[in-house]
């Protein structure tokens, strides 16, 4: 199909082309990618999250670029794309868990929120009225003892992986976490891998451009600098021998 | 009718183009066929749903591709198209065929649901400000006794069938079953005629890339892999002399 | 009025064009023409509601392919056209005639029951937001001892008749009609010629293809295979001789 | 004005064009004129009204096409244009006399219940999100002893006439009504004048093409074929005269 | 501005040229144009309204054309333009007098009320959904002894006037008026000044295609057709002289 | 940035342009330059507010043209720009002060009022459904002893004046108001400059079709066109010295 | 992208383009751009704001001119772009502090603030029927003893920052600040240090035209025009240095 036919079918998100794609989902995807990446993690003992921050000015707090949320004790999310539909759809997470848990007087599961989540971002697809939100989510967690780790896309499709980046370069990540995942990860493991693959991708990444939490029985742990250039350090000879 | 008229109707619910047809709806249909295929087969005791789900990376688990969904305890969906207008069109099946158990103290029956849910699809091919659902469900279930399969299709039109397919490569797995279906079929028979029917379609299909549920007086019994793996050595052979 | 200046007006069901006309409206009887031929006949005794059903495959059950649908005891409807649009008129019609029953305490009338219908498609062809309905019914019954049988049409337009068909083929159909229609049928004539005008335009037609109703003093009861048989068997010689 | 800049004027009801006139509603008028005509003629003992309906099939019942509707007791309306449309304001107008009658305890009057529907008319033409009625009423009937009659236009103007005709071919009846109409006709001659008009614009017209009622102390009217058959004898000698 | 460029610009209400017209208003002040002339004079005693109504049949009740509307008894009204929105204002005004009466006890300001009037004239040309009036009104009573005359146009502009004119050939009968008036015109003047004035720019009007209403202390008073008459007796020679 | 590229911008109030600029802003903007213009002066004792008003007839009563309005006993406004918008805007001011004033029990503060007229008009630039107001308002009074004169403009943008025109020929007004104007102008004084200003951009300017107000302790005064007379006198040789 | 295919999706805030940007989001930006320029400096005792405005005419009261904005008492914002559009924005933040306040009896934090104001940006991004603000803004003040500076842009994203310039000359500005913050800076430091920024990009700038308040313990302090005088005086040898 050549533009001039793509773009009679790509501006109204109540609209299929004649091949049944929604174009405004496909170019919500785009936004994503346009973004910084994110990475998550599933190890034994958790999930890992880790994001890189860049900041456009040396004057600005990279704290304050949240990539990475805390949803609850439990339940964390990782976000990439147009940063603003980003907090909203954590702003939903996070009102939603604490109303299941208000209602059931238990935490809500990592995968009944996510569903939650895609739910509404399926909304926004099909109604007329809104655009899709230009964000996905890393949603983590431990559910009953077990680590789960699922991601949203712009679509409202939840998957649930056991190792996965969105945002941008996401695909020389991603190769990088299939190299070198394995189902045996410790989360000591897991921090390794997920920092270790954001740099496969910008070896200029430092550790203070990076932000990244571990999801486990302790709960929502943020790990300090220290920790990140530490995970670096013990990261880059494997990287090397790769 | 040349491609610049055909585009002068395509672009909304609300419209007809001059020979009768509502593209959208149409276009729905493709985006249907964009979809791993899945299959319903209905036997002497019961209804086979079976489905490819295919992922896109190692580390994405395929068990959170939902492509069969238990409904009740007596009910099934098996889902093809847009994943995301799918899990919509299943949370409704699930919520009316509760609703149904809660107001009558009784299972909801397989047509009944199946029309509740093809009037909630109508709905969005005529009213504006909406899509049509790029997806399609087989709902299969045992009712008094008898098995009955059902399929939608994104205009809102029910079929039952004895055996069936929808999703990609939809015709090479319907010429499949046709060949293969007997009225006697066992429930088994069932399991190895839906899964061979797939397999037909794609012969380096794996048993750890199908799912495949029966429903049966035994109610929703979801197939282990091995059963798969067995069915499919079953089918072989069986697939060969054709 | 050529091609280019009536796609201008051909895109709203709130428009009319500069000779008067509202074209959504025309293209969805078009979308009734594309619709497999139902036939309606009114006899001294009752009134003969026959369809063709056409399936895609062997598999399909064809009996759940509706075009004869039961309204009350008394009251049927056969339906042309987008088959998801003709289940919400029938629905609209079984919600209006049970309301009736239950307020009046006997049976509504068809002619009472075929304006509410029409009344209902003409809103839809003159407020915005929504689409003509792509269907068209025949309704029949007996009201106060006597036959009555009515067409209704995407404008709205309520029509009574002695012998109609609407759908695929209707010229061909209608013609066959005139030529065998007379004042006196009994209902079991009235059978014969409904099957054999519908056979008039497809002499290949078989009986497990055609479904068919009575609805006379004995209710509404439905012709088995056996009957149609027989009476595509009595309608044959006849219809050589014409 | 040429065609291309008329047409980008008329493709809504909120739109004035240029030289102030609304298009829709102009366009409304030639669907009335695509339809039979209509007769109203007012006499001294009251008003005649008298159509011409014409079938598309010897099957269909001709009493079905109705161009003449009883409102109440004591009034009457001829319709013209779009048959859901005229309908719709037929059911609009016995809706407000009977309301009318119920809360007052007498009936409504003639020129109130004409602006009654013609406000209703204009809301249709001013309003975004409707098109205007394609269809016009004549309205007769005895109010304080004295004979009325009014006719309704899809701009929403109500006019009192003496003698009027309405839909096709209206030049031509107009005239003739206006060569045969004196102030001082009876009911009977106005019958005559009303079917001689249409026969005069028609000669091959029959008495069973043609319905007919008179609105006088002796309500609403109507007059069986053998009458209208009289009347058309008694007409045409007059008619050749002229 | 051309053609092209104006276009762009003119098919909303909610829309400002690049010069900062309201062209959708403009286009309306052409449909008053477009309507029959009406006059309006203020003398000492009170205030005439004069009209013209042309009829396109000799069957028509002139008398139905509704030129000269009374609101209360010491308030009138005359209309020029499209009469259905001419008649949807009318019934404002008497509204919103009706209930000032009943609210405070005591008849409303014409001035009071042309402002309610203008309010709702220009709420139709800001808001969506909705075109404007394609109507003028010209509004005069007697107010706490005096005589005052107000003006509406389409943009929702009330202007006082001792003496105008709107509708059709408004210039050349304003110019007649501008001629004409003083300052200390008695009623019975003021009725002269008015036809004459009607007349001036067409000399084959008739006393009989005109109507005429006085507003003083003694009310709303219509005149008959023979005072009109005489007055434009008295009128023509003035009208020779000049 | 060329014309066609402008117009793709310019026909919706909820539009920017690709270099930030909301057209139909800038055009209503245009639309207040097409009215008379006002003037506005800030003196030691109080507030000036003058107006230029021009008539289409002899016979049109200029009072009614109103320019210059009154608020609240020490509240007045001028206006500038398409008239219905204007009244609109004023009637919104009046409501307003009279409920703050019911509120709290003390009239509304000039520079709180203002800011509530700027917020409404502000609405009206962002929502869609509505075109901006093609007007602006000069706004002046005395407050906690302190004479306060305020600017509206149609993008919702309150200012604060020493001396300000606004409408048709402002920059020429202006610039005579920057020339005249001292910190210590006396009430008198501010008549004088505000009147001289008006008249320096039109010296065929006279007292009729002036109208003044002057805001202070006493009150809301209306000046008799004598004193504007002799206000024009005064102003005439300072004018002639620059 | 060239211009045309980037007009195919700048026209809605409901639109991604195909690589995932919001235009009407970047246009707003623009229109930040558009506005005068303001500074925001962190310090360890508090936050300096400063702004500045200019006057198209020496009549305007420059203080009307409303950059710097007192929201509690702790809490400020200096605001660039669309003047209208700001003060929306800054009424919004004002009514949500005071809710805050009045809800759990202690002021409102800066970042809690901020992200409200965020959302409520963000939605005006998303929603249909609005269009984004085309304002920016910095929100300072003191909260649980440090010092807090944020900026709000177009698409609803917050930041935090050490120092930062929105609004025209902004590159300039911001190099300025880079080059002149350390992390010691006193309050004085950082009025020296806003100041000088702004003037660097602007050597032509007065005190007059600039305003400033620090946010402290000690409050919302306003600069008198001396005090700003001072500044730039201290502040020009070390630019002439640099």
């Amino acid at each position: 199909m050549n533009r001039n036919d793509k773009q009679a079918y790509d501006r109204g998100t109540s609209l299929f082309s004649p091949d049944g794609r929604i174009y405004q989902v496909e170019y919500a995807r785009e936004a994503v990618k346009r973004g910084a990446p994110v990475v998550g993690v599933r190890t034994t003992d958790g999930v890992v999250l880790a994001a890189q921050r860049s900041s456009p000015s040396t004057l600005m707090e990279t704290k304050s670029i949240e990539k990475i949320h805390k949803l609850d004790d439990h339940l964390g999310a990782a976000s990439a794309g147009h940063v603003a539909d980003a907090r909203k759809l954590v702003d939903f997470a996070r009102t939603t868990s604490q109303r299941e848990r208000l209602r059931y007087g238990e935490p809500m599961g990592v995968e009944a929120l996510t569903k939650a989540i895609t739910d509404n971002i399926q909304e926004s697809t099909q109604s007329g009225g809104t655009r899709p939100y230009g964000a996905s989510l890393l949603i983590g967690g431990v559910e009953n003892g077990s680590a789960r780790l699922f991601a949203t896309d712009p679509s409202g499709t939840p998957q649930e992986w056991k190792a996965v980046a969105i945002g941008g370069r996401r695909n020389d990540i991603q190769a990088a976490l299939e190299a070198g995942y394995t189902e045996d990860l410790s989360l000591d493991d897991g921090v390794t891998l997920a920092l270790s693959a954001l740099r496969e991708a910008d070896d200029e990444l430092t550790a203070s451009e990076v932000s990244a939490v571990t999801l486990s029985e302790d709960g929502f742990v943020t790990l300090d600098e220290e920790t990140i250039a530490e995970a670096f350090a013990d990261a880059t000879p494997d990287s090397d021998e790769e």
